[in-house]
């Protein structure tokens, strides 16, 4: 007889860790820093408090495959009531609303203190406050795995000095720093530069590098929004339906509770898709509730979703960010309009960068952005990566070896991951399109550019050639026409001088400008 | 103010398909298929029974991306309390025990349940039977979401004519067969190939094909077994102890609970690891326990775990499936002994082929199967591939473009993979180290294959010129020496055929056996 029964959500993830890229000591490390740097930021910047975070890493005294983590914040704090739950409960968090932030499913925290409890069965600490709070508190807890309940070790409370809120978390984990430490590194100095409003100090038994903030200007922080209609799905519509306070016609349903819907949109999809607009939405069926959800997706006059939940780096701060890491010699940006999947808005950019310190590559770079992280691992796997493998470089000139990287960055309130571990973009094909036309814009600017290099070249060939032929030329003339050999030559030289100039400004005038 | 709450399991795995493989039309119907397959094999071959397997896919008359998919098995059901839980729980089911299957979690049925919730609106239809049960039972189910637990529509029983036993599924879901099709078509190929002894009727709006088996013998079905001491955790010593019935010694517990371990090897390793042997499991504290796990993870002298869990194909199965895909011209597999990661038992085959009708690339073609279910997507996230790559085929006198292909089988109780749609294995250390040592071992027979083909040419071209001369010195010989130039061309030839035939046996005798 086979046996059935339940399982915890925390049983889940203990047994099925790698999915949240938990696969071994030195990806097991990156991990967790990540997981709690990308907290950190959340807890900053989205709700517009100038990011400053300190990142600390020591190796055990008595283990050598212990390492310590901590990070510290100065963002909003967790209430005194919600740490146990936040850090020791899987699915709980402040995560689950419509807005663009790092952490998607706030399960990253939870499985690097699944990882330490059952690699090193200590406790993890958490001292936090927010602004409301008059006591800093101060937990050590872990998760009971078959219950899914925080288990509370210990609790202080503290009355607070002066105003401070913020996040302090330290873990004892099993890690490889030494083979994890150069990807760690890498990827807190990608986060120092796509975030420059940032300050980060990191310390490691190397050393101590400071990250200071390049700009006090923060971007915008999103805002909570509204699902957008298309695409929404039946579990969406029963969802909203169930949690209206009354009842409501259907035109007011979808103006109150929809990105972008207005009284006259509302009543011409309506109209459009064959419902009364005053039907009141309770006394929908769950076939009535499937005929809208597919109109929704397929009406092709929505607005676009507004980026309000979003915030995107713009072209011009990612241009700065390729410079900085790449030096290349030609650098473009472009961010795209917002569009959406699954009632889920997104944004796209995307850059080419092309010469200077890159390296020639049989296949063009690729450096992917996700919400402002750094995607690091499982570049096979990605959307981007399947775009890039498959344009045919050679309509943009583009000849390899070639020094060209492409960068990508996908901001959206619900970023469609491969896996729980937050490496790799799926490949939905609202967001395929979007960077594929992103990225063929960039690369359009590239051909430009690299033809223009080529008739440049071209014009320097001649200029070389006929300079060369000059004071041949001079002396030949001055000795059939009895002039002056000298003066001949600089009349020639001014001549060849101006016309290449004429050739060069009108070659160099719409060359998009290069880094 | 932050909110905080919780989501259920089902609601998070709702806004999340895309880690399970439903991230688009094509994508989720043919990881619906796949899902139900998968679930059709487990119920058959599991339990000793030679699966008869019949999927159907038909289109829907009204809504032409509506697709109804029906996968009927005789495998041992499903018993009529447990179908609802089965199907509309996430995180139940009875594969949560240490044997191998091809499904994981019993998760990826439930996603299909989903995905085919919120496209369509409509319930799923199962209808199945036990051995024992005297009827037959007829659900239509769906999840609610929000609290996870099961929906049930209708159900209906009916007395047993003759003693049936099987499940059938029925899902209508929205997918763009024309596209995902040939994807499809090949999955099913690829599954017959690895699982001869099964019959699979397969009909599409195409046609039907049907795959009879090749073979009665059903290879032994893994037992369900116990943790292997090397790699457990703190979380499953606290686990196992929790549910033992009375308190016992440490020697005693690690002998009843752990693969491989007798009386002599857990004293053997209590008192290496400086544990009283006698000393009761009960009055063990934390420290202790991670003591203790460290200390089974790095002994060295453990049991390498039985295979009784597993149920690898065997290297003559291998080799047949590759010959039938590919019809190379060599051919050479290896199954390497169990071995175990994280207290999962693991075996790893490989095979390569190489010539005949495989196709020279500038990359080694790679197939992988797992657990005996082919993995045809996401193969750039996926450890065989990074191994392939960092080999340096020139060692194994491959020379690109080669005709060469790489087959990779992982058997576990516990695949590693990255993400719940089942798709690439996570570089997990110890999986990574036994894949490379297989496909090491068949590519050094491929070199000695390849140095002897050479040999073999380099003779053939010696034979060749040799021949071209033989009648002009004939004719020559003739002439000075006045003997019958035919006779002497025959003798000639007959040495030469002779010494060709002892160098080509010479060359031939060790060849590994072609296919």
């Amino acid at each position: 007889m086979e046996k059935y029964r339940g399982l915890s959500p925390a049983e889940f993830f203990h047994r099925n860790r790698e999915m949240a890229g938990f696969s071994n000591p030195v990806r097991a490390l990156y991990q967790t820093v990540r997981e709690l740097v990308e907290n950190a930021l959340d807890a900053t910047e989205t709700h517009g408090i100038l990011p400053e975070i300190r990142v600390e890493i020591k190796l055990d005294e008595e283990r050598d495959n212990l390492v310590h983590v901590t990070v510290a914040d100065n963002g909003i704090g967790i209430p005194l009531t919600e740490v146990p739950n936040v850090f020791g409960r899987v699915f709980y968090g402040s995560k689950y609303v419509i807005r663009q932030t790092r952490g998607t499913f706030g399960l990253g925290g939870k499985m690097a203190v699944l990882h330490a409890q059952i690699t090193t069965a200590r406790p993890i600490y958490v001292k936090s406050s927010t602004e409301e709070e008059s006591v800093v508190h101060e937990y050590k807890l872990y998760i009971d795995i078959g219950k899914n309940i925080p288990h509370i070790v210990s609790l202080k409370l503290r009355r607070k000095g002066r105003r401070w809120h913020g996040t302090v978390v330290s873990i004892v984990t099993e890690g490889a720093w030494s083979l994890a430490r150069r990807r760690i590194d890498e990827y807190i100095r990608r986060t120092a530069l796509i975030a420059p409003y940032a300050t980060i100090v990191y310390r490691t038994p190397e050393g101590e590098v400071v990250y200071e903030r390049a700009s006090k200007k923060l971007p915008p922080p999103p805002q909570i929004g509204k699902h957008h209609p298309r695409g929404v799905d039946i579990e969406i519509l029963k969802t909203l339906i169930r949690s209206l306070g009354e009842d409501m016609p259907l035109k007011d349903f979808l103006r109150k509770y929809f990105e972008g819907v207005g009284e006259k949109s509302a009543v011409d999809f309506l109209t459009w898709a064959g419902f009364d607009p005053s039907t009141p939405v309770r006394s929908l069926r769950i076939s009535d509730l499937e005929k809208l959800a597919s109109a929704m997706k397929k009406y092709g006059k929505w607005r676009r979703p507004r980026p309000i939940t979003l915030s995107p780096l713009g072209a011009d701060l990612l241009k700065e960010g390729a410079k900085r890491i790449l030096e290349p010699e030609f650098v473009e940006a472009v961010t795209r309009p917002p569009a959406s999947y699954g009632g889920h808005p997104f944004i796209v950019e995307a850059a080419i960068a092309y010469g200077g310190k890159i390296e020639p590559q049989n296949s063009p770079l690729l450096l992917r952005f996700a919400n402002r992280m750094p995607l690091l691992y499982d570049e096979g796997a990605d959307v981007s990566r399947k775009i890039v493998d498959s344009i045919d470089w050679n309509i943009y000139k583009v000849k390899f070896p070639a020094p060209i990287a492409v960068i990508t960055h996908v901001c959206s309130t619900k970023l469609p991951f491969k896996s729980v571990g937050k490496e790799a973009i799926a490949d939905v094909p609202e967001v395929e399109k979007e960077l594929e036309i992103a990225i063929r814009e960039v690369a359009r600017k590239l051909r430009l550019y690299l033809s223009r290099m080529e008739r440049l070249h071209e014009v320097k060939r001649k200029e070389i050639t006929i300079r060369k032929y000059i004071p041949e030329v001079s002396r030949s003339i001055a000795y059939v026409a009895g002039v002056d050999e000298k003066l001949l030559e600089r009349k020639l030289v001014e001549i060849l001088e101006k016309e290449i100039k004429k050739r060069g400004v009108a070659v160099n005038a719409p060359v998009p400008q290069a880094a």
